[in-house]
């Protein structure tokens, strides 16, 4: 389904093509090859959004603050005081560091939290069976806010947090912020969603690094999860991309940040 | 000398009223002080920029993480670690709190470093006697990119930190921050700065609060000057107002966070 003819005209740049771009900590916590990121995401052509996550920095620091830290199938189990040290790691000292290398690369980056200029609202996940305390489910992203920051030729670079609207600074995946950002500016452009990761894409072969699926449709999903083929924590990360290409999201690719690269052809495309 | 009359038209909200307000660790520490600042502050009329310093917070994380705080003349030496703090706290966990506070009180506040944007840029002090480190000295302002923030109904907040633009984040005066935006924000807009600080004004005796000197220009400064009643370290933060006001700022108001309350009309004016 092609959905190009949906997208909203009234701003200047719609129409034009957007790529948003979700790191992880694996690419933080490593200098060169955040440096060699953030090279591939300056010359990347087009509008840009990037998202980043934190990584160990903020368990590194909560540890040296005497702070446990508490993880739940993955998850951070996110107390007041470990919200103030992921506000202090990833809204400060990783956002403003790759605002500042970015710029230096003459790319034209403003560094956000959800609760700048409105831009990514939530409320604070609902205790069932685990309460996660201070953490995120996203209600809705200021795409018109956002559309004015690209309008100006600025360059959105989002930390994994949101706010609540009532004073509330909430932590918040940051795959699902790539997701939400992605889908909610898919009314203005033709947007195409990079999950950047450790692997060169979704693997035929677990344990043949370059046997890369290079595009996933809906049907092809179909047959990979009937042969096991995507199994296990692969299954909800690929759900989570058909649900965000069905919600208005143009294609999703999955591979090394490598895959920024004009040259480099294989990664996983995620279509319908 | 009137200067409005040198306003460049060029942008929607040009020849709107401009507030840039500034406020010490003082109001910061203090939540209740802060809340009721931050009301303040979001009700005032017109367009406004918020200028934030750190104080002790900043000082209290390094002697968590045992880095000695070193200061000299009350600035702060910022070696690397010193730098990593400050980008923690002001950048991070003060600037994001008090942008998730200004929302909940309908201030569409966004928070910035000097990097964010290239809004402030800066390059590192030349080590002369006393190596300050990773001390920033302003060079320019990016005030057409800030009008456009301005324009999108954005409200800056700024925190201490510019960038050089080759990716090294400094750490700058909050004082010097506030006086450079507002006097390169003065081509643009009817321009008034506020410094706010824990005394109601310049006072004219030291040991009556109340004393407040509601009016200084060129002539009665030279006089406050020869009689002695400014001396000792107001005489630099009075010599910085008029250089302010030479170099385009319309007016500049000194005195409690509370002058922000039109009810309140006791604070210290300075004009040419």
């Amino acid at each position: 389904m092609k959905k190009s003819n949906k997208k909203n005209l009234s701003f200047g740049e719609a129409g034009r093509g957007l790529s948003i771009i979700k790191i992880g900590g694996n690419v933080i916590e490593n200098k060169e090859e955040l440096a060699k990121f953030l090279t591939l995401f300056a010359n990347l052509d087009g509008l840009k959004i990037l998202v980043h996550g934190g990584g160990k920095l903020a368990t590194q620091l909560a540890a040296k603050l005497g702070i446990e830290s508490k993880m739940i199938d993955g998850r951070r189990i996110t107390d007041a005081e470990t919200l103030e040290v992921i506000t202090m790691v990833y809204g400060g000292l990783t956002n403003k560091n790759i605002v500042a290398q970015l710029q230096a690369k003459n790319c034209n980056a403003i560094g956000l939290s959800g609760a700048d200029g409105n831009a990514i609202q939530a409320h604070k996940r609902l205790v069932k069976e685990i309460d996660y305390g201070f953490a995120g489910d996203v209600d809705g992203v200021n795409n018109s806010m956002i559309s004015k920051l690209l309008s100006a030729n600025l360059t959105p670079v989002f930390c994994a947090i949101t706010h609540d609207g009532n004073g509330q600074l909430l932590n918040t995946n940051a795959d699902t912020i790539a997701a939400e950002v992605a889908i909610h500016m898919s009314s203005f452009y033709e947007t195409t969603l990079y999950y950047c990761f450790e692997k060169k894409g979704v693997l035929q072969n677990i344990n043949d690094e370059d046997s890369v699926i290079t595009q996933i449709d809906n049907r092809s999903y179909t047959k990979l999860l009937s042969e096991g083929i995507i199994a296990d924590g692969m299954i909800p990360k690929i759900d989570n991309c058909f649900n965000a290409i069905e919600r208005g999201v143009d294609k999703i690719c999955i591979g090394h940040h490598s895959m920024l690269d004009s040259k480099n052809e294989l990664y996983t495309t995620i279509t319908i």
